[in-house]
């Protein structure tokens, strides 16, 4: 039995030997490579984090005390210490979280995994703890990317001016979010990490300066009037204690001790404080520390030696069918830039920013900076693309609205893992976009349903100067092309039938379903048209004349079924006046566990299958009615 | 003539000596007390830049520099020294904005007035200007209250990250944003502020320390080679130093010269500088210094000596309402928090922090720290409510979604100033939360339609434990109580008459225009029911079975026609099979600009004339196709 087996919760960990920590910490290393490799997910923050975890559950009692880790993909080893060691089935359908899940465990607290949340959830449960005379540690742990969004900004505000509130930030310093952390903070924190710990330099200053007069009393006298002024000429924390933090650090965050004794003076504190420790992302596994682009922050199913893929490869990506034609586009224009939020790679910007690093920005995981520079860089006479994943543009809706489309900025926002995107659970699905964007005067919105599409969208997106637009297409491999069988205004007919009663409105990649969808109400005598109007917002004009005289028209999105295409298509309809009833399919009004994509899309009855099921009930109610009128 | 009407642009303002300048500043705050008394508007903080922004022109040649304002109410001197000196149609229909307006002049820039952009504007704008290798400054306004966003975060790391970039920064620091700032930063701000200049004190520090010997060599040269701490020692303007940022500071706001002085230093400065500069709010004004609460924040029409309204008292204010009612609450319940984002007096908390001091938190301008502070101490046991305008809940859409609704927190949001609020315009309109907030499954929406109705259903609300709940209502004052005739399941009957053709759906305040589009459709000789269903999400389960049979559903909302409770209705009829035509009134898809709240539903047609003639249209159009058949 290994020693890992042997913990089942974290108390087991407090008996360990520092020689049987140290063998914990192998154990744990080996466990997730293979475990991760098996299964594919988040591999090289892991690696980075067992140290700190461990020392983390040695000091402090959870779930009484209270550990926040802020994006939840750094929980693998927390996982193994409060008793959940079977990976076998991570991120698949019935298998553990990717992130911290409150149905796991008593030990979880906040499941979402979207970036530089866990100072926030942090304030909230200390002042509920302050306000209840509660006793208990509030502990977050945060990396030091995650520092680089706003949120994080606002909530280190809040806590750093509650003197008497106690509050642990643990800031897991790895240099790094996917890629190298950018900006002012990043340049601050590396010179924290070069500098010797201040406790070693004040007693040799101290007793030096004590022993120096200067008119009529020492330096230190002096200086002590401004104490972090003195701290800092030594120990620059500079910014942290500034706020009204004490800081504590830097701790090599791989030395159980160390980590150890810096929390045990956190706890002992009576407010705000903040311990700065050190740690490597992939630490322990060479092909993880060899990859300078991401450190395997996340991995596929993979052979754990050689780190060749297991998985079937799917063909080029969506991403890399984007991020080689804004590459073109860039040899093109001089005036299209592209700005990411700490994803150049994930989001498909490599070529680009290779070929033109000038005109490639990585603002942090800063969205809302991301969408509001772009509205400056575009007042500014250029043409930006904004890249990011579908679900994190709902951090920069207030900017896109106010700052984007008020101001009729040209900025293209290309939407990477849009729609239901699978084993990464809830808060990964890009399945609100096209609902909330609906209401922002002037924006367009293009989902493209393959490749060839995405290219000639992408490029009449970057043509538009006077209005943001929006460009939308999922994870995962691009599949074959879908031929048009005709072009009515702007709208692509994809299948015409003798006779047809239904109009089925395609978006995006859900041609294919469609398609299908139609077959199966073909063999039932029910024809269908199946159209793919391109650009779902606003809604074709020849839109509402094509659809008179139908009986149904279906709307089918890879989006929430609330306040969607569908209902943006129903309003236009009305609008003109044609009251064909409207049927819409998408993804209901609910958080989607994590399963593979065709598992979750099947679980909420996306498929041909069942939305031919519908339709044809819808139709046979209608006759029904008819019928007893 | 004074001498502010010899101000036709900036250039004007170059040649005028000292003296004149002084005298300027005096006319200045002479016109914008009587001119602001006489519309209303925003006064304090402009009576706080009259020199700062003098200075600013002076120093920098507009537009080719580019000045941004952030929270755009703090431009009135700046469109007084551009060219616009007719206040007298301020904030109304036709009159100048209240904010700065591209169309009223190529001196502004950002029209937004949601605050915290100002730096993301200013770091795009300088970013298109490297790329371009183009000429000039730029220069962004920001006050201390806004540096609490989060978004300032985001962009203050990217700006000072480019060393290379020039871009300056004015902190307009008048300890202020309504109210006093808070937060970590506000106490660092408050240290830098009492403080002697750097400068000064520097020369004192070197000659002493030079002739200071420790073990060798001096105490100066042993801290010269960390230059900041010895700074930090004598002034601590460290946090932005920290960053990056080249500080000067503190400035006296209000002398000329100083300014000038500062701003030209900072622009001969090749890389981002931030100028830190002290204003006082509402200064020269004595019933504004007077004002603790808000230094006459916005001020109504009023009497400029005696401060006394001259509109219209129109009786309570829904803000009023819900101020005593949330204080009731809390006197029953201990476990009710309340959260504001530094807005504390205007979303009418008084009452509740006066009696509750330890369960009122005001965050600062960081709405997403609301929201994500509100999820934490929900799950700490509390319940709580966050009391935002409606516009700037946008902000925190992700952190609803993710924080608050992933983890079924039982959080209340009251949105006050929802639907159209008129004289302050675009940005400040809520008209979109109806719409955006769809998507969020387990939400729940309440839009009150009277006092009675907005008490009430703020108890349901806080009632909910399991889910977020929204409570929405407009600007200025309650109206009359609205009255139900019937209830059917939670859905209130307003008007019920023989044989009825239409379902006329009332959202919130839109119950009396729906009353009084009844009764013109009546004199037509068409009749309606008119029903509130009160909780607008989910759609209550008797709506569709209720609309069986009618000929037309017709909804009215003071919201988004986009994705609003029309496209919800509509959704949830065609689930259950009920193909009444669905017609949607609301806010069409577009910004409004400045007007009274009246004249905006007028020009979009949001009006029982307008409503009915459309609802008479749509029939007869039906009963045309109807006869074609």
């Amino acid at each position: 039995m290994t020693i890992l087996e042997t913990i089942r919760g974290p108390r087991d960990l407090k008996a360990l030997s520092e020689e049987e920590l140290d063998e914990l910490a192998v154990e744990i290393r080996e466990f997730l490579i293979h475990a991760v490799a098996r299964t594919g997910g988040h591999l090289g923050p892991n690696l980075g984090v067992v140290e700190l975890t461990v020392a983390l559950h040695r000091v402090f009692e959870s779930p009484v005390d209270k550990i926040v880790w802020d994006t939840g993909h750094q929980s693998y080893v927390h996982k193994l210490l409060t008793g959940r060691q079977d990976f076998s089935k991570l991120r698949g359908k019935g298998g553990l979280s990717g992130y911290p899940s409150r149905e796991e465990s008593e030990h979880d607290i906040v499941e979402n995994s979207h970036a530089s949340t866990a100072l926030g959830w942090a304030d909230g449960l200390a002042k509920a703890r302050q306000v209840q005379g509660e006793r208990g540690h509030v502990v977050a742990v945060i990396g030091d990317g995650a520092l680089t969004g706003g949120m994080a900004w606002e909530a280190l505000n809040n806590i750093a001016a509650a003197k008497d509130r106690p509050l642990i930030i643990v800031v897991n310093d790895n240099e790094r979010s996917y890629a190298p952390t950018i900006g002012g903070l990043a340049n601050h924190l590396a010179t924290l990490r070069t500098t010797d710990g201040y406790e070693k330099v004040l007693a040799w200053g101290k007793d030096v300066l004590l022993r120096t007069p200067v008119v009529g009393h020492t330096v230190y006298e002096s200086l002590h009037g401004a104490k972090k002024g003195f701290k800092d000429a030594f120990a620059p924390q500079g910014m942290f204690e500034d706020l009204g933090l004490k800081y504590v650090g830097p701790i090599d965050g791989h030395d159980i001790g160390a980590m150890e004794s810096a929390l045990r003076r956190a706890k002992r504190f009576h407010g705000p404080v903040l311990v700065h420790c050190l740690t490597e992302k992939g630490r322990g596994y060479e092909p993880a520390l060899a990859d300078e682009a991401d450190r395997f922050h996340t991995v596929g199913v993979m052979d754990p030696l050689t780190c060749e893929p297991l998985a079937p490869a799917g063909g080029p990506s969506w991403t890399s069918v984007f991020g080689d034609e804004i590459a073109a586009i860039g040899r093109e224009r001089a005036d299209v830039v592209a700005i990411t939020a700490a994803m150049l790679h994930p989001v498909g910007l490599t070529k680009f920013a290779a070929e033109f690093p000038d005109r490639v920005w990585d603002v942090g995981i800063a969205e809302q900076h991301a969408a509001v520079s772009a509205a400056g860089l575009a007042t500014g006479g250029l043409h930006p693309v904004v890249a990011v994943y579908a679900t994190f543009l709902n951090r920069a809706f207030d900017q896109l609205l106010m700052d984007v489309a008020l101001h009729k900025s040209g900025v293209t926002f290309v939407l990477d893992r849009a729609g239901v995107t699978g084993v990464d659970g809830a808060s990964h699905n890009g399945m609100w976009d096209m609902s909330v964007l609906q209401v922002v005067p002037g924006l367009r919105i293009a989902a493209p349903r393959d490749a060839d599409q995405l290219r000639a969208q992408l490029r009449e997106a970057v043509a538009v100067d006077d209005a943001p637009t929006v460009l939308r297409f999922p994870k995962e491999s691009v599949g074959a092309p879908v031929p048009a069988v005709d072009r009515v205004g702007g709208i692509d007919v994809l299948h015409r039938s003798d006779n047809p009663r239904v109009l089925l409105v395609s978006v995006g990649v859900m041609a294919p379903v469609c398609l299908q969808t139609a077959e199966l109400l073909a063999a039932r005598g029910i024809n269908c048209t199946v159209v793919d109007p391109r650009w779902v917002k606003p809604v074709d004009p020849d839109l509402a004349p094509l659809a008179t005289g139908y009986e149904l028209v279906a709307v089918v999105e890879d989006n929430s079924r609330a306040a969607g295409v569908g209902s943006a298509v129903a309003l236009a309809l009305g609008d003109a006046e044609v009251d064909v009833p409207v049927r819409r399919f998408g993804i209901p009004e609910q958080f989607l566990a994590h399963a593979k994509r065709g598992e979750v899309l099947a679980d909420i009855g996306l498929t041909p299958v069942e939305i031919a099921g519908r339709i044809s009930t819808s139709l046979n109610v209608k006759s029904g009615k008819e019928n007893d009128a």
